[in-house]
């Protein structure tokens, strides 16, 4: 099997730097092309990035020569592009490349609500990836844009997706601590977080209360049909590396047990996990038996930073049950969640010239 | 007018050097005693603390020695004691000594929810005071106990008093961000917090669920009834030296519009600002109007550490209405809390040999 | 005595906020010109500064408007500047200022070596200030320009200053860890210093090598004859928000004993403290006994910020003697440093229409 | 081949628990015994300890018992035994075990300046291990004490070796900002540590200051004649979990270039490189070419935890050389380092009844 070529855009940055990392030696993929601003074209990417990762540079990209997120410059290197951009790069460049055919995994928020884009997460919802079909032919690209949430989002719909199949959400208040490195780099000053809580995070709060209701929603046919539970949200930034930790309360149709919740928990398994798609972790919801975990520092890297770690599922005397929750917001949050999406699509035929070898003979989806 | 002669239990440990800086200096009291463990005893209190507050030990102590904290020992230098102890020791002294006849200003959470022991916050509730006599009848105390509530309850307490008056509270959701001073000294491993948040605090919040209904509740001669609202409360450790951050969500009889919330947080004066208390904060409350505020590290000194501070009332799409508070946990949460109740009693007469000067002339209480 | 007028350039960066947060009370000087940069200009100074120091922007200024740093619009209104500009900018603008006849006293490094230019502390080298007369005729300047150390040179020449003179000093070998607040603000990012530290700050040896020995060199009519002694600088930047600790190994021509060094720190008293100064700390340096001080966190606020703190004065194996000291870095060595500067020169006639009072009769140098 | 069956002493404790880690999946070592106080005794491992390291208590050990620590216990059930006792326990339990017929590897610092005790790192000294059976002789134990240095040493004498082979070491004067896990767990307080540093580490500058010649000393037939240069030490606790950072300056008999000196550090390796033992890092000095490096958080774990890590080699005013060092304090300089010893003696046949399997066929030492 010879190895699907991509690039990544906004190599330099944060997230850019995760998608190096992650991608370094992927079983499927192949880094073919770092695009980053016209300061860093040209440069050798060792030279270039000031790296902020565990570990060093991967020794496969460190001479490789940095372009310009161009259609012209991408073009003919590769089809599948993972976008680190900033939202207001991202909302003129992605288009663009998708109309001159590229497929762009972008973790920008500019395109997530859009109608016929889907917002995926392949354990969540895998059935949205359909849109991109309707995107296509209303759109008129031969590419596509597939969007991965927030990273707060991502870990809250992970962990609402079986208990919203099982028990029907009604009412959810999610208050998130997150960590600085969701500011990206350099991002948030040592002066603004050492010693401090910072209780606001600019448009936060509005992706967390509409992104899961379009998460949970309902394929149909044309558009998703958003789930009908109501989310209130209160963000903060709190001086932690990596890891965002979210205390939920929730209310469903009916009261379940605290045992319950915790069974559909430990439990889950998504369709990632069925196709044993490489960066799926093997459990992607682990439930922690300790009053007080999770804890950032001590579990952001359980499933290689791809899974949602649950803690303290208790009785909540104004709600029906209230947890814990944690995710690694660069890995599974970002970089991780959007290489797990083109997993999924490659998997599913969306790359006709490539055919992942695989063990597994069920029927995919 | 001579001051009143004061000890303090437990004057070693973290909130003990609190109640030794804030009385220091103050207009009406006096550190005659300084009562620690068996180790300490006999030891100079400069010599013997290791001070972990900004400045240093105040020179007025420092050649003081360190006593034993039993009736023996402070009978004759003073009757009025304020306690650090932690609870299983406040459990067995604190009513020995309001039995030899000390009037006891506990910060320890053993006798809190005693129905004839006031839970007292001067703004909240200074009508609760009146359990001292109920108390001293059935107890056969020549002395007695007063408490103050636990530090992440007196700033939420604090802040809902006036909302409840004005719009009457139906459900709170609380979510605390508690700084590492809460926890003692040394209390929490710097291992532990570095990089991390702890989503759990032993007892905090079974605290915050019952301790605000009984300081909101309603004295009906010889026992509180406790106020009808529901709470819950999740309780988390930050990497924060001082200052505990609470997002709050509430729900009242009716919605108010967040301008009237403001307003009312803004304009509340209690009993403490009209009686001039000279610990008393000239505001009990502030609001923020930066949407990234209150913070630890910027605003916990406001009103010398008495205030609470208020900022992003806004409406809640589950509830009513949500926002930001934040307290600074060893003083008005602790030691400072104690002795604005103190201050309170003395004013009213409580300690007959006693009388404060004052301009103040209208009527108090 | 009417106050000489005053204005600040840089006033929105952190050594600017400081400047503005020391001047806001002064009893000399006041606050006439707020100078940023084109961004700033016609705006509010409290709404466009990102204020990032303790307590709030003092409300005298809140409503002041910021202007742009150009002769033609300071000219008028005040002929005293203080200078928080980055050396770039201070490298073109003060000159350009001195010529135009303002007295500019700058904290850049840009022309602290120059041979006309004092270097100035006053505890250190006061009879420096001669230079700027030959400055002024030099370069034929109405005004002049004096600057202060960087702020990790400040501390330990500050220390340096009364043991050379007593001891003449040989070698010195001084390790820094150095707080954020140096880097300015947003400076370091979160990410760069959180668990970490950055062992090299960009100029800070060659600065350290260098500076002081201008600072205890000898005024020699026209120029500084720089000392004798060869200095070793190894910096660093750690995880501290205020406060510079340097470690020193010192060797002398002869080697004096623990308790001469201890002594003559602990009395020695400069200029600023004779002329009784109003920003000069009482004891320019202060020597603790505790075996594990002087530490930022607890001791930098010591003096008001303005004091030099030194521990752990002993024997060197190597050299004669080793000790720790430590300043406040956005103080004594950066605006706090600059304003003494000030107080010296007005005190001494370099203002004609401003005479401070004074209860002072001695005769001042 | 069989494993070699071993018990840790303080296996609770925070060096104890890197011990349990890095023995988990040792290719020669066999975890066998896990001996802690009588609290722990008669508990499961997974449930008795408090676990501060990153990812979970390795699986194999998690249902085992834990026993005390006496001769009785450990009798039969193996015959090394890796200390992780505090120095004053290690006082009088390691003779009491050697004598019992055990080999200890110590870290704690009771005997390691014995003369007939070797103070061992295989790099280093691994001839100084014939002092075993001088120990053993005189003595009269089956059993033997061999110890690893202080963490602080342990990095700073590893980058001394090759140095002083080369160039002849005449002064060193180091400077060191240690990690909080250098004080064990819990050890530092949040509240002593954030935002500061502590310029004080009791008995680190001692041991700093004469380990080192001992380590660097010859091998006289009955005893170690220390290193003949002179060690000034200044020792600080900063805000970091693990990696301790040390600035050197040194002299040598001749000054040596710059570039020299990198290329005697980079080609360096030692016996456990030669013998290719299963802990030792392939290259003992990692040198990185980077102005800012190395740091903590970015390079502690190189080698797997077992480099030492060198920066900024360049000339020093003073003396001849200046340049940084790292090593990851609880890895190579504790548990790693202890295990490091254990497998050397073990290659050399100090356990007669074990032969570790290799591919080597050199001639070993």
């Amino acid at each position: 099997m010879s190895k699907l070529k991509v690039g990544i855009l906004g190599a330099t940055g944060a997230v850019g730097q995760r998608f190096v990392q992650l991608l370094a030696d992927h079983p499927w993929f192949e880094i073919v092309a770092l695009a980053a601003s016209e300061q860093s074209a040209g440069r050798k990417y060792g030279a270039a990035v000031h790296w902020v990762l565990e570990r060093d540079v991967p020794a496969a990209v460190r001479e490789q020569e940095i372009i310009r997120a161009t259609p012209e410059q991408l073009r003919g290197c590769c089809s599948l592009l993972f976008s680190a951009l900033p939202a207001d790069q991202a909302r003129f460049l992605e288009p663009e490349l998708a109309a001159a055919g590229f497929a762009v995994f972008s973790n920008a928020s500019a395109y997530r609500m859009e109608e016929d884009v889907p917002l995926l997460i392949p354990e969540v919802n895998p059935e949205h990836a359909a849109l991109i079909r309707m995107q296509q032919a209303k759109r008129h690209w031969p590419g596509f844009i597939v969007t991965n949430p927030n990273c707060s989002t991502t870990h809250l719909a992970g962990v609402l997706k079986p208990l919203h199949d099982a028990f029907h959400l009604r009412k959810v208040l999610v208050v998130t601590m997150q960590a600085a490195s969701g500011a990206g780099y350099p991002g948030v000053s040592f002066m603004d977080l050492l010693d401090n809580v910072v209780p606001y995070i600019p448009g936060e709060e509005q992706k967390l209360e509409s992104e899961p209701r379009k998460l949970l929603g309902q394929f149909a046919g044309d558009h998703i049909v958003p789930a009908d539970f109501i989310i209130s949200a209160h963000a903060n930034r709190v001086a932690v590396r990596d890891g965002h930790t979210e205390v939920v309360s929730l209310e469903f149709q009916h009261r379940p047990a605290v045992a319950e919740v915790v069974d559909i928990l430990r439990t889950f398994r998504g369709l990632p996990q069925r196709l044993q798609l490489p960066t799926a972790p093997p459990r992607p919801i682990i439930v922690l038996a300790e009053n007080d975990r999770p804890q950032p520092l001590r579990d952001r890297m359980r499933g290689r930073g791809m899974a949602n770690i649950v803690g303290r599922v208790r009785e909540c005397p104004l709600f029906h049950i209230k947890l814990v929750l944690l995710g690694h917001n660069t890995i599974r949050g970002a970089a991780g969640g959007s290489i797990l999406n083109a997993e999924l699509l490659a998997r599913q035929g969306y790359f006709p010239d490539f055919t992942p070898d695989s063990d597994y003979t069920g029927a995919a989806s």
